[in-house]
């Protein structure tokens, strides 16, 4: 069997994570995820709760960013696949971001979005290894990737 | 004089790129600029154009976008200096993969954006170098940075 | 002792892997071996088995190659020694690419050939830490490799 | 308008460098080509020629081999861009390496094979950012790439 | 949860260290440190110690120095994550070496230090994935970085 | 001959760089030299200028060094030789983390410095390429360097 | 304590290897040996043994020298440490090759070798974090570089 | 034609470098070359000529090695190609290690030594591109490998 170390990376308002975790584990995959903190709230205050106030909301956000990133480039550069989900709503810049950070450090990533992003993502699918529309297509992929 | 080639990534449906090349001249500064295709009809277009039909968009897309991406990639990893700009129209994941794709290979990067965009773009944010509103702001930074 | 973690790439036509993963174990020798999905069938039709139909055969197998592309890169990357084997049937380009890409991540590899390949091999070899001809002059090279 | 230098790897027993080479500067393209040496007798005696006899056929070929590498690996390490042609004689190894080599660097490169070789050059084409059937099909992409 | 390895660098004369690893500990935080040799006194002399007096000062320190860069040079490469604390007295400028040494690598850095440096720490704090003013505020931020 | 692109870094509150260049300049050495904005007043300014006001002190010198940062590390990117200058005022974190950055690229550098700054530069001195004490030596070496 | 995996290149005829491994293991220094075949038979013949006779004495050398590097280059880029001992007798080209790579690749290393060699060596010494005389030095280094 | 940036190492006590260029030059070869200062002299003492006296030789040795290592540090990376010759004379252990340095790098290397080397050189042969007897074949090569 080959193991693989997974960060999901993308979309953080549905339970997605979970999902593939929960079949991935009842399959037995010799696979271990990661990913960013998924705490929404946490995730955005974390720079002025940790470092204190910031009267402006780029200096907040920025010190929150920064401080988030310590653990999602941590995540990515371990993983030897990203799994990236671009869900329906807000723009997901960062999961965009993540995928161009994981093509350049020559990272396989596998996307999942629905149907109609795909114009607007070709670049990111142009990169990808596979483009899944759920996580049931991403747990057949694993499944057959990790086989003896 | 420091010289610098500057790859111009993200909005192509305004005249950004003609208006910031246009002011480097006049001040002739010692940059050098190279960008993505810009003529958005041919760009969709060139993998059919090229390489023959498909009758599925996404394979459509797939094959411009991998053949955009020769010039991208090419473009990012000969630049010192990235300049990004997200625009209020369209998603522009690609401007944010590349975002991705210059910070993972450690080149600097400047972002241009509107105000509104700050908390969806943070995490693009976090990793660059400055974040502008607008062309003139980039200008005033290349003059000081090619100073002699 | 020395560990090594050794992918067996090229020929899936035969029980090449089979053998030489009995012999190193019958030898306890201190080496892990990974190696591509090897059922011919499931890794032809991966793609349109985890992510739907495909009408024309060109994307049929991209799809496939892309997603077998994500253990083949992840073993190679891992590897501390390819093993690369081309057999008498079929044309084998995978088998050339992976030792390319051993190559140029400087990643040491052996290859298993038929004399009768030498001179279209040549390049292929050029760059090897040797060339045998049977998986037994392998287990002799890794006794001798993984001693104290 | 941004310049690509070309390496063309792959078979060396038709015009194809010739007629790409002409073809592009007709055109006037910003591009710069280079190749491994194309005289099939003074490749094949490189090594014999230059160092001294060899009774066994292995070892020329191999100091032949490792002499062209010095040409080829330069040539793939210093190109923007690499564009492989594999023909329909003979088994043409050397050019999956290349192809392995490219892809290992992250170096963009597009590949020209005819329409049966699909099956058999997968794994080849699933890292390639085109698959073209001629050459006129490679000009129209330079074309269109190194455009202002 | 995501384990981190972390090493800290910069001050060696107040019991920082030990302080971050108590509490770390006391939460049972994912992480494990390393840092420099931190006896003083042995650090100064075991160039002379291990290899032979040294009548000048400068070939004394070079000898020491060059031992302790063995340690600190593998725990920043094998780190995850750099804390370097610049503490009131000495100029340490080890501390600011090594912060341009993870910059380099590509590594995450967190930064403590007293406000007035502000001004003169303005270009390691500029690349650092956060400013904190004590021992409390990272514990903080480990403690958000490693939750599950 | 062998010509060096050589970054300047360190101290910018003398001519010491003007001293250095014109020395160079006279024996006609092939060597080009660059450095950061040494403009003390619009190097700190530079991000409220270019950006925007800010009320803290150290967002406005975050922002600077940022832009700063630029520029630096494109210099020492692009050289074969740094040379840093640690003088008698300020306590100059920003060399010391410029020599960090050019040891982990790999980069050979020498660092001019007074007899007194021995011990606590050591770290910084163990991994330079030589330790001079004016402009002269520094001359002097490069003459050397550069010959026939 | 700094965990140091250790690769122990150069004299193969003196037995220091289980010298310091021995005084290392009394010590219970946190600390692993790897290093080349030290059986100088073997060595000499694993490629004939392995591959089949070679009659000219230098295709001979070849293999057998191509075999031991495919362990010696793994037991370096695994290593955080190398030790290389230059003993009185023979050229010992290998082990200067052995420093050479270590230096390229950024690793640590540590030379051991008689004082009269101190000429003769200097372009190795001076690369090296260390030049002892003797196992004993090396251990006290690795005794206080491995230290809580 | 394909150009060649080629450094010289090794041998310093003949005129072997000027009898390679004069050929080079006269047979218009589109190569440049580079190599180490060849004023023997010069080269022992750069250390204490440039930045003062050492009573130590073995600290005027170290000052001078780390001198010269900028210029060949510099040479053997800006090269396409590194020629390095055994002569009869001296240990010449630095031409062991710039071979060594090079071989990680990933640079192609040809060594020129006398057949009586063989045994001694066989680590260092084993990653050459070729093993010349003298300048004559290596010029052979060049010709071959430079020419249209």
């Amino acid at each position: 069997m080959m193991h693989f170390n997974i960060f999901l990376s993308g979309e953080i308002h549905s339970s997605w994570r979970d999902n593939l975790i929960q079949k991935a584990e009842k399959l037995n995959l010799p696979v271990d995820f990661s990913g960013p903190v998924t705490d929404h709230d946490a995730s955005d205050n974390i720079g002025v709760n940790a470092l204190g106030d910031e009267p402006q909301s780029f200096w907040k956000d920025h010190k929150a960013a920064k401080i988030n990133a310590v653990r999602i480039k941590n995540g990515i550069e371990n993983a030897d696949l990203v799994v990236i989900k671009f869900g329906e709503k807000y723009r997901q810049w960062n999961a965009a971001f993540d995928a161009g950070y994981a093509a350049a450090l020559g990272k396989s990533y596998i996307v999942i979005h629905p149907e109609d992003f795909t114009h607007a993502l070709k670049e990111v699918d142009a990169q990808a290894m596979a483009v899944a529309r759920d996580e049931d297509q991403v747990i057949e992929m694993l499944q057959y990737l990790s086989q003896k």
